[in-house]
Formats: C-alpha cells, structure tokens, sequence
C-alpha cells in the first residue's frame, strides 16, 4: 500500500512550515509538484523554493507533473468539478507509478488540508486506497488573525466560517455575532447591511507582500475593494480573506 | 516601548512549531514561563521541554513566573475571570520588569492565540501598552481533522465552531450542517438529538496519548462518553474536542 502524505505549508511564508511538515517531507520517496495548478504561479514556485530550503535527504525525488485543466464544457459546476479531480487524481496515480520503488508520495498543500481544500477529496478517489497522512498547517485564518492580532472569538461565543458566494446569497450567518468568509473573489461584504458592523481584512496574509484594512464596515468598505482592486492589478493574482463582527 | 511575542506552539507536539515559531522564541530578550497555569501539569511541563529544545540563543533568558489563582469568593463568572487576568497581567508586568534590559518577552500560547484563548486579552490590560506580535500556531482543530484525515468542512459549505456550554444550552447551530467544539467538559453532545448526527472524536489530538473515535452519533456516543472518563481518570487530565455533522 503507498501511503500519501498531505503536508500543510501555511500560506506563503516558507516559515509558516512546522517541524512535524519538515520532517514529513524529508521522509518521502517521492514529492509530487504541480506545474501548473490552481495556484498562481507565484504560489506554485512557492512549493518548489519549500523544498529547495528544507527537503536535505537525498533519498526524496521530486516528481513534477502537469495538473489536469478544468472542462470548461461542463456546465453544472458541481460535475466540472467532479470532473476535474478525477483527472487529477489519475495523474497524481500515473506519476507515482512512473516511480515503482516510491512507497510514500507527498504533496504540499497550502494552509492546512482540512479547511477549503480539495486533496483529500482527491485523495479520496486514489484506487486502490492509500494510507492517508495529514499534516497540518497554518491557516489564512489564524495568519488573517495573527496580522491583525486579534482572536478570531468573542470569550466563550461561537462563530462561523463561509464562503463569498455564501455571504452573497444568504446574508450574515445566523446564530453568531463573528464570521470568517474566505473563497470570496467579489468583496461580497458589499452586498450585507454594512451598519454596525466590523471589518478585519487581509490580502496575502503572512507573506512578505501582505496588506490588512480594518474597521467600522461603512467607513472601510469603499477603501478595502479599491485597495484590493489595486493590489491585484499590481500582483497579477491575490487571495484574501476577512472576519466581520457585529456590535463592536 | 515593549514588543511581547504571543508564539502558538500547537497542541502538545513539540513538531507542531513552525520555524516562525522557533525564529520569534530565539529573537526574545526573555521568555516567560507560568509554573501552575490553567493548563495541566503535563502541558506546562511541555513548554519548558519546548524551550530546551528549540531555544539555542543564549541570549533568551526563561522567567519563570506563579500564575495567580481564580478569586473563587467572586460569584460571577465573567467578573471572577476579568479579575484573575487583571491578576495575570499585573504578573507579566512584574516579571518584565525585574528583567530592565528585556524590550522583547514573549509566551508561549497552547495551540494558536487567535481561538479560545486569552492570552490577547491579557496582554490588552499591560500599561503602557506593548507592541504585539502573533505567532500563528496548529489549532486542536487542526490536530482533530489531521487526526481522522478529514476535511472541517463539506465542499463549499459553512461550519460554526462553538462552544459545550453553547451546544448545551442553543443546540446544534442554526444555518450549518457542520459543527466543531471546543471547551467542552461534559461531552454535550449527549444534550443533542443524535439521530442523522456524526462525530468525529478525539483526545489528546496531536499527541503521542492521542485517542480519536468516529461515526454515527447514536452508536458511538456512549463509547466516547465511557474512553474519555477512562482516559482522564488514567492521566489524571484530559483535553478532547470533536466535529459534529448532520446527513453523512
């Protein structure tokens, strides 16, 4: 059985990586690298220079592949999806197989592999069945919450985690004072009640270019969407991701 | 002005620290180690085993300091707490005081200072205020769904983290299929309708004292209830956390 290795590297600062990542990595036969992926390819470098610095046992082989690209002839988004794993899970299986001594394969996956991510559903597909290793990473969210250090809860009070798309359709989530929205591409804070609410937002968040905004949601808004708007025409690409808070 | 560096060491891993971590520890002028602490006996054992291990400047001087007790003569819950981390942050201040060349301290923060925690809230109360700087660390959350190999959330999908007293007292939250929880002492879950509920458990996660269950609600419910009570009475503590999910 080959076991595959899902190794969180945080979000862009190659010193978000933990020692338990550090020395999953160097335990591997073999690392499997996109060359071109969902990540911007600032980001796909990014898995490349990781290695570079803390893969040192020259056992580990990289093993580069091209990622599979979305059918954009698919319509339903779910399916397209659906879709587009399944090849990447064929090409994740075909490049190990390219290695028949390769028992442990391991992939790098930004922030942590729980939280937004698609490997372990890719993984998922992998048959027959590999032993699964996770290793976690640090977050957008608590790297959100570390550049404007603030804790993401109220003492003792719950809070939600959500996508944009959520926040367009269904307003500010019930049952919480605190929501954290990541995946968002359209500022959709813009489309809420902006009274009496806080913002906390950031762009690139723990890495050398990151930008934060924060504040009374009415009086930030305008400000946060230009700035992205700047930010991304300057990058080529951005992520970013926010906390909004009722009544404070 | 003082910087203070709140360093997330993860959830009892010593290879949970990120090189962020290590980097910021050797960085400090002095490190501030409580000696009883809210955290167990074995946790607080752990941030000294973390110090002798990564910490190599022999610059960084350890401050070892008692944290003081909860006035348990104050009834109210809020005001007994308000009162011990007034206590706390007068200790801090003290401490950093009998060392008059340190201009960089820092703590070592149990998981990440950002979630359920009050180290933020304690060193608001320091006057003057420092400078402060959040490392991000592994969340028990974290260590929770590496532990089962599982993703927190369903593709696109919103999830709430609360608290046991929350679930107790509101139920399973509004709006999200998808629940973790934290901070509970009672396995809360039992209060729940369970039926179309399932868990996934665990103890110590992270540690090598781990212990994780899983499944469907209604069968595994009293099993957790009967290991947990088995494991804290065998280590004398016990920290568990656990995601709930509605239709799986």
């Amino acid at each position: 059985m080959i076991e595959l290795l899902l190794v969180g590297i945080g979000t862009g600062n190659p010193e978000h990586l933990t020692l338990q990542a550090i020395r999953a990595l160097n335990s591997a036969d073999l690392i499997l690298i996109p060359r071109k992926g969902p990540d911007k390819d600032d980001l796909a470098g990014l898995r490349r220079a990781i290695c570079a610095e803390v893969v040192t046992n020259p056992a580990v082989t990289l093993a580069e592949f091209d990622l599979p690209v979305r059918d954009e002839t698919i319509a339903d988004y779910r399916r397209r999806v659906d879709h587009w794993h399944d090849a990447i899970a064929r090409v994740w299986a075909g490049t190990i197989a390219a290695h028949p001594g390769a028992r442990r394969a391991a992939l790098l996956v930004w922030g942590d592999p729980s939280l937004y991510d698609s490997t372990l559903r890719i993984a998922a597909r992998l048959s027959p069945a590999p032993k699964i290793t996770v290793i976690p990473g640090i977050t957008s969210l608590q790297a959100l919450t570390a550049a404007h250090a603030i804790p993401v809860n109220e003492i003792g009070a719950p809070f939600t985690v959500t996508t944009g798309r959520r926040l367009r359709d269904e307003g500010f989530p019930p049952g919480v004072d605190t929501c954290a929205v990541m995946l968002d591409g359209e500022c959709s804070f813009r489309a809420l009640p902006m009274e009496g609410l806080h913002i906390w937002w950031g762009a690139y968040v723990g890495m050398t270019e990151q930008i934060t905004l924060s504040g009374p949601l009415p009086g930030v808004a305008a400000k946060i969407v230009e700035t992205r708007a700047e930010a991304r025409a300057r990058h080529g690409w951005i992520m970013d991701i926010y906390i909004l808070r009722r009544g404070t």
